[in-house]
């Protein structure tokens, strides 16, 4: 038990935290936090699938362990990540005696993190924040990287900070209660890192596709370490989204996004929208140019032995472009792509057709 | 008219920004944001108030030279610094096809500079942002700095960020326009600049008593200009209250915050409670032996000649230091207070004895 751990550094311009991998580490959770604080009073946020399975025991943890705890717990669902329920968190904490020296942990997937991390970067104009994601796109993705918020009505992630944790703990074995779908669409953005960044990444994957079916700890810790780590590479590289360069983490997305929507964010999850996505980028640098037949080919059947879908959904192409163009991260309704040159290497890409853009929606 | 502006640039760790100060400067504003942002889209945030007196006018301008402008009235006062205002700003931004090109321009007191900042440093995790004050006290303090934030029930500025400004600019002319109440509360945290780092500065304030009061535009130019150099000094050196540098600014303000809330926030402006409150913490340095009576002689009679209230309100002693005890910046209950050595220089100062608290009050 959490001797294997491994830990990836990241190094920003003003300080650095440690993201800890391990199998069965949760049960380190208090000694992880005693080393990077010196508070006593912890805020835990989680939500009401998570409360139970683990948030509930890691309070009576730190309980045991000295600590101050309180535990409040959010309805499940994206529709937590609002305005009214940060309101709602900032006035409990408040009444429970939150002061500059608490420290806020978000024990969940992304909608979790992504809250508590806002309620952590405004409240008393910022505590230390603490990351323990439950699921596995929130450990390879949305718990690393700063980036904390709520959704406005019909504008996801329109209100937030860049707010970066002074940890996060990640430990495999709580993917063992995690639904199959949810795991899979975490996968997705797995494939992507070795897309857009490490084609040896890709390979391996493509070697390991049973042992990760399988969900197999060791495969699965080296998989997220390899991925917390290409995610550092880019924000130590751009962490405020100023350089340009954070934006290849977004290939698939922009198609992603506009799935999303068009389904009222109801008939997908985001890592399947995102798989899906993932081959329409793919056949739109395909018919660019870019790319040749089997590097499609290899991304399909990579998504496909996991159990991922990739046929692009029924909504109309012509609707589908419409809402890409109102994507938060289009410059004066520009199309712009982040599209692959070769495995491991993607660009942005600017003034794509529109013809283009629709012949990449047919599946 | 604006010929004479002076500049005061802020040096920050990652990067400066500019104060000018000036007399008919606001003429120029247009000017001095094209030098401080490519934007062409600006959402003006101001009160009703200031909106017929300045702002609807400064927004014409800018359309006129071609911005694309939003302007959001909140009604005038203290309860517009709000959760619920915050969360219209935002509904109200995106309606209006804000993005992360736009800026964010406060016109008006504190109230709007503080709501108008938080606003600004959470949409799309960060706008750009620029301070109009048209206060006195916004001019000395709250516009410099970068501390943003809304109001909970029962707690000021609990919710915020430090989101520092790309440029303040300051007219000295909109003072002729501001209540004279508003005006002599702003000048209790002058005389506090020159208390707690600039003796020089004090004695300039008692020879220019009468400039003052008769708001003389070349002396409130210089004025101005020593206040922001002396608190830019302090948030250079301590941008975000962690070397503990920045409580130096508190000086009175333990005090004040104790009268503010006795009084539901009601009974005197901000101002005013800072003035009675530095008469509060120089008798409390005389009674601990760190001061002589000139000392408290002469900040009264500097106070008493710029018409500010120097007398301690009547509430309960006991009431007011259980309020000091809840203060934001307390720790542990532990009552501190920033308390003078000598004219121009103070020192935190921990364990003080509630005996001597209490007999402070007395005027």
């Amino acid at each position: 038990m959490a001797d294997d751990v491994n830990i990836t550094r990241v190094n920003l311009a003003e300080r650095s935290y440690d993201i800890e991998i391990g199998s069965g580490n949760l049960a380190g959770l208090a000694a992880f936090l005693r080393q990077r604080t010196k508070s006593s009073h912890a805020v835990i946020v989680t939500d009401t699938n998570v409360d139970a399975l683990y948030a509930d025991r890691l309070g009576d943890e730190l309980t045991e362990h000295g600590w101050e705890v309180h535990l409040l717990v959010a309805e499940a669902g994206e529709a937590s990540k609002c305005a009214d329920i940060a309101i709602d968190l900032w006035e409990t904490m408040l009444d429970e005696g939150t002061d500059r020296q608490s420290i806020v942990l978000a024990i969940g997937g992304g909608v979790v993190g992504d809250l508590a991390g806002f309620v952590a970067a405004t409240f008393a104009r910022g505590l230390q924040f603490f990351q323990i994601p439950t699921t596995l796109l929130a450990q390879v993705d949305s718990s690393v990287g700063g980036k904390v918020g709520i959704n406005l009505p019909g504008a996801k992630n329109m209100v937030g900070a860049f707010w970066q944790p002074e940890g996060v703990l990640i430990d495999v074995e709580v993917l063992t209660t995690l639904p199959d779908r949810e795991y899979r669409a975490g996968l997705a953005e797995v494939v992507k890192y070795g897309v857009i960044l490490d084609a040896q990444f890709f390979a391996s994957l493509e070697a390991d596709v049973d042992a990760i079916n399988g969900k197999d700890p060791s495969a699965l810790q080296n998989i997220i370490q390899r991925c917390c780590r290409l995610k550092a590479v880019v924000v130590e590289a751009d962490e405020r989204e100023t350089s340009g360069l954070r934006a290849v983490l977004n290939y698939g997305h922009t198609y992603a996004h506009a799935f999303e929507a068009a389904g009222n964010y109801g008939d997908m999850l985001h890592g399947e929208a995102v798989s899906i996505g993932m081959m329409c980028a793919a056949r739109l640098a395909r018919i660019m140019e870019r790319i040749d037949d089997e590097f499609v080919t290899r991304q399909f059947n990579l998504l496909e032995a996991l159990k991922l879908p990739t046929e692009t959904p029924g909504y109309d192409g012509e609707e589908l472009v419409a809402l890409m163009r109102r994507d938060k991260k289009v410059d004066d309704g520009q199309l712009r792509f982040v599209l692959p040159t070769k495995m491991g290497h993607v660009e942005l890409v600017k003034d794509v057709h529109v013809e283009d853009v629709l012949a990449s929606l047919v599946s």
